[in-house]
């Protein structure tokens, strides 16, 4: 009996699924952050042992023995620069590990090492073909179709990118209160809201909140959902920043379909992220123009979590050319 | 004879101008930088010494003793914050100083602190009425009538604001060079013209340009002149951005003079800032459509630099009423 690992490893999580050949999850682990970029190599494989060992003990109680013939790990970061050997190596360092519960039997083309927009796309839509439609801190549209071809469009972090992400959100919405208070633009409630969550008495006390006191993406991404509820509200500057993210993403998801897909083919299209759960319909505004534009799409939320998808791309290393497989990384 | 100083304090240098009570420079002199709250309070007194010195020694050769009678001192990020204190202490410093070739007799009017665009104005039209627009690194409308009465319309930080600055110009260019490159816009010598300009192979190198060598506003900020040449070579995405700008700038200019010059009153305006010195003529589409709206303002270069309109502030808390001063910092 085989079994394979699934890990998603991000900036403030790690998550691992062990699954078995009928992608049945027998175990889930979750640990700290693994993107080894930011925090080391030695602390994310920590992070991804320790992930291994939850997820390996709990799918103990189903079999007595796991013998892993297959890992996928999906990390941040991972694929546009040549750091797919460094990761490689973390996974060597985690078969010579004397602490995890399991063998290892897993051949070199049984290690794969992609992305985190591949695997929420195949978590997402339940195999690999589609388009993901990540909005979260940051954003990226990726898509993958039959022939195994893979297209990415953003991606490009807060500085040059992100369109429709919450960072860019939260940012325009601070921009657009401090445009109203100058007098530049027309009153809006983003005002009050900003200082009433941040305790300010102006608004101006923003310089002293993003350039003062250490902020970094993170917490600024963090207010977005601000900007999204003064939206929902009926406050006119609020609603021009969110349908000014929504044509974001319908152009950069318009542009993965049309260089990838034929005319009028179906093509499962996930959302993934925190900017899809706002109450200012976002989603809805998204799938309207979407399928306004290609009437054959299904925009949908996801089937399962990246870390399944992880779990099906290691599946897939056992069963499929390797060619074709790794054309997707 | 009365003698006073004009200091300008930037992040990058010091400058001071040493004047008779008649406007007329005796000395000049420069040194590092001074903005306290990112070099600390001692290192920025020992570059405002410096530049003083430098000042007076050159004074020296057409006077054989200088008292001071007002200093002003101008400074990025002074004003907004209640920091003008610090400033004031770091002044008493300066006095107690054994190595100046100066006496002061300066009472507590005479030590004047303000913002940077205060001393910009001053300096750009001689006196004390009028706007500044400045578009450097960062960006900042500011003016003051002939009440007394300023107000500023920006200044927000390359995060929250400074819409038409060298460094929105330039985070715009590259996002819109890798929106071409993801498919998502036209075609644009944005693409090559980064890439020859930074020596990448490909314009996603961007992002290791960007985020992993550490680059500062600054740095980006100096990649401005790579899309304002391409505006003036007529590419289409390019000029959208310059013309962005000049809107942004328009719009931030012509929200001051509405707020604080009576209809038709004529009105300096200064052009500060490297931005202006752009060869895709953003000073004509800047002047043209400011003299649309308002036909009676004159848009202008600056007659003096900065350190010299802190000179003027000096000389004019020896004469004018403190109140009125007062208002204009």
């Amino acid at each position: 009996m085989n079994y394979v690992l699934g890990i998603d490893g991000g900036g403030s999580k790690t998550l691992c699924i062990l699954m078995d050949a009928e992608c049945q999850v027998l175990g889930r682990g979750a640990a700290g952050a693994s993107n080894y970029q930011s925090i080391g190599v030695a602390a994310a494989i920590q992070s991804i042992h320790s992930a291994i060992q939850t997820a390996a003990s709990e799918a103990l109680k189903f079999t007595n023995t796991i013998q892993i013939s297959a890992i996928c790990l999906g990390l941040a970061g991972v694929g546009r620069s040549g750091d797919i050997e460094i990761v490689k190596s973390m996974v060597q360092e985690l078969q010579n590990s004397q602490f995890l519960p399991i063998t290892w039997d897993v051949q070199p083309a049984n290690i794969v090492v992609c992305h985190d927009a591949l695997i929420a796309l195949v978590g997402g839509v339940g195999h690999d073909v589609g388009i993901v439609v990540a909005a979260g801190t940051g954003s990226i549209v990726f898509g993958r179709n039959h022939q195994g071809e893979t297209k990415r469009v953003g991606g490009w972090g807060y500085i040059l990118g992100d369109e429709g992400s919450a960072y860019k959100i939260a940012v325009a919405g601070m921009q657009a209160a401090l445009k109203s208070y100058d007098g530049r633009e027309i009153s809006t409630s983003l005002v009050p809201n900003f200082q009433q969550h941040l305790g300010l008495q102006n608004i101006a006390e923003l310089i002293e909140v993003i350039y003062r006191r250490g902020w970094g993406v993170k917490e600024i991404a963090s207010l977005a959902p601000i900007v999204d509820l003064a939206a929902a509200s009926g406050d006119e500057l609020a609603n021009n920043i969110i349908n000014n993210a929504v044509k974001e993403l319908v152009t950069s998801t318009s542009t993965v379909i049309n260089a990838m897909f034929i005319p009028n083919s179906v093509v499962e299209i996930v959302t993934t992220g925190s900017v899809w759960r706002g109450k200012s319909q976002i989603h809805e505004k998204f799938t309207t123009a979407i399928v306004n534009h290609f009437p054959q799409v299904k925009v949908m939320f996801p089937r399962y979590e990246p870390a399944y998808g992880a779990g099906l791309l290691a599946l897939q290393s056992l069963s499929i050319s390797h060619e074709k497989f790794n054309s997707a990384i």
